[in-house]
């Protein structure tokens, strides 16, 4: 069958067949593929977490079905992982326009799989429907041994990131005007981002709190010193430094990328000064990093960033759907 | 605040507000509400399923915003139900325009209250994003002591289902050509379907296998005949009486809106001959029926339906998402 081909010309039958075609399902699992729903034999703290991923509003210029797949996948994994989980299956539910190509589909399936090759867990079913444009609801579901809330950051710990910050706003900015001449480090940021798979189950031993920054890291912040009843002081930010040359060239606010921006994958996290040490050994082992970005200070002090030379407040503000 | 508002006004951060205030966990959520991931201490078997549900597909003229929550979560309750699952916890993935007012939202949220209350289960979390029309994910977690598939039907036992067949496609035909003067049984079926939640755990005790019909009777015949390797001979078709009466009335055929219909949310199972009384009296309990339509033959046989003296093999069709 020729990949030219549009979902209208095999109709719903034949892109189930498709997927099942594409689907294998391990050991664990008590109903075969392509039945009401997905059954495993489950014990312990199951975590679970869904995102909707929207053509219209999530999908710049320059990201292909492949992204979209791998971005969609990527997106629900960090949710676990920030909690400490690994990801043991996936269920896709898709909106899609009877005018997608076959081969538009068949990519944003290869970035899925790859996705999930990378993260672990397996693609175990979904659903499909005819949508005005194309939108991707991916639930993942994962296992943990202990599960990190948001609520557990105490005066004297140390606040830090999995990764800098800047990249994911300035590699936007770069695929929204166009800009040819911009580091591959950003694009990819935007592209193909990673979820912090492997370092947050080794976090779950130590971190008191955890949240992933998916919304940007001043929601972020702002999410886990509400949840936890307490301030932060970020004397050191994570500032990326390709993406603060990006800034400078193209005349951005560096503040503005690092704590604003959104889409970016990191854990940020709260841990005991005592732990220091050993969580980042732990996490040098899968090539992750601790970046030690401030501390946490009482609720009355609120959230400060220390910047060029000064101590400034830092708004509650990121990404917002809906808002004008 | 005046409900005349709409989403955009109260922006993303002021939409998840108003979910989260409308969200209590039980004592076995282990992580407190609008964290990154739901999280439960769960043992046993797991079955999970989700379904979407679209506006410009699934929404036919006349149903309102509180019919789109509760069919979404029906949707999602039946495909436990019919792998004998008890629903424990849902997750809600939105995608709606920012046109949408806050009045509409709310009923579409009361619609999703009210059917977990009747289903059971906990909405536990989810995800809103901006998106053209209004799609809602539903994510159903379940659990199930004995999970029915669709593939263990044997040649002898009885072929049922717990309800009878046309009102949805009726009402929906009534819908879409604003026939005012119909029954309201056949609206309802369309605007507030009920998931046999009760009937699937009882059928799981001894079902042999068991689907929903909500892609049509006639596909959900034939999905069961392939996974278990088995023709059916259906001698009773489940033909609804009102249905019935309206298809004479408006020159509809009878056998097309049974069986090849859609949207229809009973169980079509199958058991052994020996434990009929016992299922019968069993589902009497909770006001089940067991609707007895015929008996599993031999593959070779194929599906075949007893109409109107003759006997006519049964096609695989029913609704297809982008099929022109």
């Amino acid at each position: 069958m020729s990949l030219s081909k549009m979902l209208h010309d095999i109709g719903e039958k034949g892109l189930v067949e498709r997927i099942l075609s594409r689907i294998t399902l391990g050991p664990r699992h008590v109903l075969p593929k392509g039945d009401d729903a997905v059954a495993i034999e489950f014990m312990g703290k199951l975590v679970v977490s869904t995102d909707m991923l929207v053509e219209s509003t999530d999908v710049p210029p320059g990201m292909n079905m492949e992204s979209v797949g791998w971005k969609a996948l990527t997106m629900v994994v960090s949710d676990l992982a920030s909690k400490g989980a690994i990801p043991i299956l996936y269920l896709i539910s898709l909106g899609l326009p009877r005018s997608m190509t076959l081969e538009q589909f068949e990519a944003f399936w290869d970035g899925l799989e790859k996705a999930a090759r990378c993260y672990g867990g397996t693609i175990a079913g979904g659903d499909t429907n005819e949508a005005q444009e194309v939108v991707v609801s991916c639930v993942g579901i994962g296992s943990a041994e202990r599960v990190v809330p948001r609520s557990g950051a105490r005066v004297g710990d140390v606040l830090a990131t999995t990764g800098l910050f800047g990249r994911s706003a300035a590699g936007l900015n770069a695929l929204l005007r166009g800009v040819e001449d911009v580091d591959e480090s950003l694009k990819r940021a935007v592209l193909k981002p990673m979820a912090r798979f492997r370092e947050g189950v080794i976090l779950a031993k130590y971190a008191t709190s955890c949240i992933d920054s998916s919304d940007g890291l001043a929601v972020s912040l702002h999410e886990l010193a509400k949840q936890s009843g307490v301030g932060f002081e970020v004397t050191m930010p994570p500032v990326d430094g390709v993406a603060k040359k990006f800034a400078e060239k193209h005349g951005l606010d560096v503040f503005d990328l690092v704590f604003y921006g959104g889409e970016e994958y990191e854990l940020v996290f709260t841990i005991g000064r005592n732990d220091l040490e050993a969580v980042r050994k732990a996490l040098a082992l899968v090539n992750g990093e601790l970046i030690e970005i401030g501390r946490v200070v009482p609720r009355s002090e609120g959230i400060t960033v220390f910047w060029d030379g000064e101590r400034i407040p830092l708004e509650c503000k990121g990404w917002d759907h809906f808002k004008k």
